[in-house]
This record gives C-alpha cells, sequence and structure tokens, in this order.
C-alpha cells in the first residue's frame, strides 16, 4: 500500500544551480516562479554562503526580495554556519535546510569541519531558528555509503539522525549524495529511522527512482527532487544529478500518489530551466514526454 | 521476497547494434564474446532478417559462424519470417525470438503486417523450430502501452500472450517498447498473465529498474537487458534505450539476487561496445562504476 501522498521538496533552484555558472537573481527567481505555478509547494530558493566558495548561490537576498511573500509555499534556504542563518532569517525565509554528512571524509571535504564541528553548527543555527518559529531540515549526506569511506552501518547513520534531532533540527532528510543506494539499503536504513524521514535521492546509478519506490513502500512521504534532474556534487567523483521532478511526477501520477503538482506546467520549468542553463538536461521525462503524450497520426 | 536468481537474456549484439551504423560480423562477435566472458548465458547474437530493411543486421550467418558452439549457452537470434527462420536454423542458432504488437499500429509500422498476420507468421515459425527442438520465444511488444493507441487493456496483452503460446511460442515475454510502463502497470499486467513471463523494459522514461524491481517483487525471473544501454526502437518516436546490463546486474548483487554475471567484466564489454559504435552509451552504472568502486584517497 503506497501513501495517498507526498510532499516533494523541489530543490532544483539551489542544489541544481549551484553547479552551473551563475545565473542572475531575477533568473532564479522566474524559475521558482515556473515551478510555483507548476503546483509546487515546497522549495529550495536560495543558499545563504560565502559567494566566494560557491558563485552561482550569490545575492540569495536579491532571490528572496525578487519572489516576495508567497502565501502557502515554503520557501526555504541552504545555510552552513550562524552567519547564514542570519542572512537567511533576515531575509524572511520560511524554513532552513542544514547539511551534514555520515561519512567523516566527505565532511571534511563538504564543508571543512568534523562530525562534531557540523553538530555544534547545526545546534547553534536551529537554537537561532527556533527563536523565530522556523523549521530546520538536517540533510545527512551520505547516508547511503561514502565514496572515500564505502558503506556506512545503518545503525550509525540513524544515531547520526537521532542526534541532530537533539541538537535541534526539526527533521532530517537521508541523502544518497553518490548514488550508493538500492532498494534493499533504503529498507535497512528505514528499518532503523523510521519512515518518518525525507529522501534525497540521486541518478548517479540510475537507481534514484527505484530507491524512491522502495521509500514508497515503507511509507516516506518526503522526496527531494530536481527540475531536469538538475545538479550533482562537485565534491564527489561522477556523481550525477539529482532525481527529476518530472520523472517523479510522472510516476506518481501514475501510481495514483497525489503531489498536487502539474506535469505539463512543470515541464514548462523544465523548459524554462533548459534555456537558462543552456545545455540539455539529464531528465528522461523532459525529453520523452509524459506516457500520455501518444505520436502523431503518422509520426 | 525476491527471486534468488534470475535469467538475464543479452540483447545488446541483436536489439542494441541494430539501430547502430553497420559494424562487420567480426566486431559483433567481438562483442558477444566479451560479454559471454562475463558470465552471460542466454544471448541475442543476430537478427535473420532482409539486409535492406535493417543493414546493421547484414550477414548474421557470419556472425554465428564467427562465434561457434558455445556450450552452455543459449544464442538466440531475431527472425521475422519463416524464411528468417529457416536461415537461423541453418545456422544452428539456439532459440528463436519473435515480435509481434500489443498495438495494431504499431505491428503494421514494425513489420507491416496485422496482429492476425504476425500470428499466422509465429504459427508457421514456431512449427518449424519445433522440427528441430529449438524454443521460440514471443516478445509482445507495447504490452505496456502505445505510442499510437495509448493504453492498451491488460486482459487484451494477455490474450494475446495465451493466443501465441497456443500458436507454437514456447515463452513469452512481455515488452515496454517506448517507456510507457509504471510498477502499477507491470502489477496490473502480470496479474493477468502469471509471473512465468519475460520482462523487457527500457529507459525511456528513466523507469526501467523500478519496473524491474517491480517484476522482482512479483516472481518474474527472466529480464532482456543491453550493455550498455544500446538500443531503442527506431519506429517510436522518442524511444530511449534498453534497461543497461551492467545497471541491472549492479542492482541485482547489491540486492542478492544471483545472475551468474561478473560485474567487472561486464564493464569491460560495454567500453568495448563503447569503442565499437564510437559514441558515448547511456548506461549511468558504465559511467560511475560499480557502488563497491570508492574515490581514490585525496581524490
Amino acid at each position: 500500500m503506497l501513501p495517498d501522498s507526498v510532499v516533494l521538496r523541489e530543490v532544483g533552484p539551489r542544489d541544481g544551480l549551484q553547479v552551473e555558472p551563475p545565473l542572475p537573481p531575477e533568473d532564479r527567481a522566474r524559475l521558482v516562479d515556473a515551478l510555483l505555478r507548476a503546483g509546487v509547494r515546497v522549495i529550495e530558493v536560495a543558499a545563504f554562503v560565502s559567494p566566494k566558495a560557491v558563485p552561482a548561490m550569490a545575492d540569495a537576498e536579491a532571490v528572496v526580495a525578487a519572489l516576495g511573500d508567497r502565501p502557502g509555499v515554503v520557501r526555504t534556504a541552504l545555510v552552513a554556519n550562524v552567519r547564514g542563518a542570519e542572512r537567511a532569517l533576515a531575509a524572511g525565509i520560511d524554513a532552513l535546510t542544514v547539511t551534514i554528512a555520515a561519512s567523516p571524509a566527505y565532511n571534511q571535504r563538504n564543508v571543512r569541519m568534523t562530525i562534531e564541528e557540523s553538530r555544534r553548527e547545526i545546534a547553534a543555527i536551529a537554537a537561532l531558528a527556533a527563536q523565530g518559529g522556523v523549521p530546520v531540515d538536517a540533510v545527512i549526506s551520505c547516508a547511503f555509503g561514502s565514496p572515500y569511506e564505502g558503506d556506512v552501518p545503518p545503525a550509525e547513520v540513524a544515531a547520526l539522525a537521532a542526534a541532530v534531532v537533539e541538537d535541534g533540527a526539526t527533521s532530517v532528510t537521508l541523502a544518497d549524495t553518490t548514488g550508493m543506494a538500492t532498494p534493499r539499503r533504503v529498507d535497512e536504513l528505514l528499518a532503523h529511522t523510521g519512515p518518518q524521514v525525507g529522501l534525497h535521492l540521486h541518478e548517479t546509478r540510475g537507481t534514484g527512482l527505484v530507491n524512491l519506490y522502495a521509500g514508497l513502500q515503507a511509507g516516506v512521504r518526503r522526496y527531494d527532487c530536481s527540475v531536469g534532474g538538475l545538479g550533482g556534487s562537485p565534491f564527489a567523483h561522477g556523481a550525477a544529478g539529482n532525481v527529476a521532478t518530472e520523472g517523479v511526477v510522472a510516476l506518481l501520477d501514475d501510481l495514483g500518489v497525489h503531489t498536487g503538482i502539474d506535469l505539463d506546467l512543470l515541464l514548462e520549468a523544465a523548459a524554462l530551466a533548459k534555456e537558462l542553463v543552456g545545455h540539455p538536461l539529464p531528465s528522461p521525462v523532459a525529453a520523452a514526454g509524459p506516457r500520455t503524450r501518444l505520436s502523431p497520426p503518422g509520426g
């Protein structure tokens, strides 16, 4: 029995665009706007991080300002430290995302901190966010394996998930940063954490949708996805993009799992994303169209 | 509970190469050889069809001759009519594949026959093959939907599957020719046919592996796949390649489902396939490597 409905958190404008050449804030806001028109209701719109470290995420405040208030929409932003959280909260963001890796080597490479240092930073960010009633989702990178250490025992990942909630995170998302998850690994880790987590899946080895399906069967109701399949990790060799929002919505539509997102309008947003980044996107559904789109007679 | 083991029928040297510029028979035999070294035991090595219709499949006899007898290996070939079956049987092939579409419009376009005409051809081929004790697998194209007519009722597809067995086919494979299957459609059709069928899945919409996983959960033990993800239909708009053998083996290895295929040797065969066709292959695992391949220290 699959869930009746799930919440898709769109991460294309942040996780997707951060590995692309920088786009002006107005274009990033345009992409967010197109996604909201399609029915997206939770969306990562920016990262409040150093523009030197991530040039494509510069001017986060301008993106948020260009969007304005959006009733009924959760505009979330990635922050890496208290300074970033202060900026995000001052800009009026609705929710924060923080990351910590289940792999010490990946954490060091990604944010130049030990796991303990990352936990202390998350605790400080969460304390600040709590003052304004702003939720903080902790994304655990390499939750299904690390490109440096290999498999990470599910009990260790689950312990880290519990620890960051103790540190003040209001929710946890398990990320398959380098595409090492399989349905078996999803089942095993969810048996330790329970289904009250989000899943952030990658297509590095073409297993994004099969892992999402395993998550659905286990009762998980929150998934990250990225328009056009934009994204990937600049710190992991061969890391391909996030699971594509169009592919997820097309699949869930046919499975009868409600997302609130209109596939045709979503494909328009994907076309805009492609135009903005100036290269083809990896999403198969963006290329082939929905399964309900038939060939013209004689075509 | 998933099956302990499955049989993968490798279709790259036929279904994959038929849409590529023609390769000489020796190169096609080299690719087959590399796949056999990796542990493949059922493999479509050729199509005995008109070289005018499918230039890349010319000289099927020369491919079979270059391979020679391979004890323990099932060398299968596609045939479209009795003349082709005669050629294949004379060449000493171990098994035949025939196709028929669940979609009248697709059947007409693919083989210029009505469904009834195709059934009569299959009956004649099967009668001939039966004389030599050669099995005939009937692949039902568009079993999960047609790009022309849309969805095909599962009961109709199952009736066609039963009909071709009555006509003499020894087994049936359900093909998702244009990537319209989803786990729900796989479940529905298998509820009508039972799990004693093969599945031939495409990545047109990125759903090949999730549909394969649904098939596994329903107890199906035969799957077609193509090295490197080579292939696609020249008659269906936007049809992407077959599910990639490397992706299937990598997934099944981690799920504990035995295939008898060695992933490292299979990746060598994929590298040869890429070299022979002269362009990158769509297979993510061929690009990213197995999940167990870690980044070098400091890499």
